[in-house]
């Protein structure tokens, strides 16, 4: 698959977004990453084109053919270039567990997790709460292991690294330390920045700060 | 896999219970059912026991280990039955395509298709009209096709199919026709139920309006 066109169009702060990027890196697949400006909700034709039901990066393009939706491009990368990094693990039942962990990242992750920047408050507070509950079980999934995946980086662990980016900003917004609360889950983060693929590809926790600050102030909050 | 144990913790009207019940019956594998009480909220030591963290069926039991979440269930029963009655296509972008509408379907189906019985006035109307744009979108993917899987009975099939279990309740509350609107989505509804597969398991349409009245019953709104 040599001369393949990959195209994948995301935005630089976005958690899923990091998603099919890690994965391409991993397989060191050759691809062209479009930065779309989601901040003044201009979203490319290309986007539009690619992606008509959801209107949301990421959108992975396969020679031409489009690919939605981080956790669908990331098993998808894995399918299609399987011979290098494999990402999900290779027993059905281990298979099931990476997928649920990830399902949960996005049905109880993401909700608290953006509240931190978008909210004050009683609701602020509320979702710090949540925050701090669901890293923990987070936590307790990791256990002692180096990375979700085992031995390997791999799919889980993609599906979380995004939000260790904003881990700043939460902590900023929710003046609260997360290496307090969850030592192991701070300590994942370091280990998985000190991969190539993931440090060229996370985005600084202080240029996450800098945007979360600008949206608090897109939405009156400051 | 003679001796496995095969146990599936369900709901009889649920949308998602469903699913992993008739990839079993596809694939022909010996399963016990066990109906959850879920109307009185009661749920079983053992549902909370295998499914800790949302405590919802379905919960599939292999072996006595738990594989949650309806469409990760399916996908299990593909991977480890996979000698019969191939779920997900081969091809890996039609595999992510039948995933990306699996997704949309739990995206935006459920919420105006559960706001059918459980809402009145102009919610339940904005709801109706939800219905009918995302039932029309599906009825483009699904074209002249036999089913959605073209040929053969499959995973995006198995997704959809709980909600036909449904139609009756959301015509008698919408006082519309879907087969007016979709034509095309209700003779692929008939076709599936020609299946023994799901003929023997998808709820009588009489019977899951029955329930849905009774649960306006419970939240006051009859």
């Amino acid at each position: 698959m040599a001369n393949d066109e990959v195209i994948l169009l995301g935005f630089w702060a976005s958690v899923f977004g990091i998603r099919p990027r890690i994965a391409l890196e991993e397989k060191e697949v050759k691809y062209e990453y479009r930065e779309e400006e989601l901040v003044g909700y201009v979203k490319s034709p290309l986007l539009l084109q690619m992606n008509p039901i959801h209107k949301k990066i990421p959108v992975l393009i396969h020679n031409g053919k489009p690919i939605c939706e981080s956790f669908i491009g990331v098993e998808y990368i894995d399918e299609v270039w399987k011979d290098k990094a494999p990402l999900l693990p290779s027993d059905p039942y281990d298979r099931a567990q990476a997928r649920f962990w990830a399902d949960y990242i996005d049905k109880k992750l993401y909700d608290p997790a953006k509240k931190m920047h978008t909210t004050k408050g009683d609701e602020l507070e509320a979702a710090k709460k949540e925050l701090i509950e669901v890293l923990k079980v987070l936590e307790g999934v990791l256990g002692d292991e180096t990375y979700f995946g085992g031995d390997n980086f791999g799919y889980l662990d993609i599906a979380l690294i995004g939000f260790y980016g904003w881990f700043l900003t939460y902590e900023t917004y929710g003046n609260f330390s997360i290496e307090a609360e969850c030592p192991k889950i701070v300590a994942w983060g370091k280990r998985c920045m000190q991969r190539d693929t993931v440090a060229k590809t996370l985005p600084d926790q202080q240029k996450v700060l800098e945007f979360a600050k600008l949206v608090r102030q897109m939405i009156g909050l400051e």
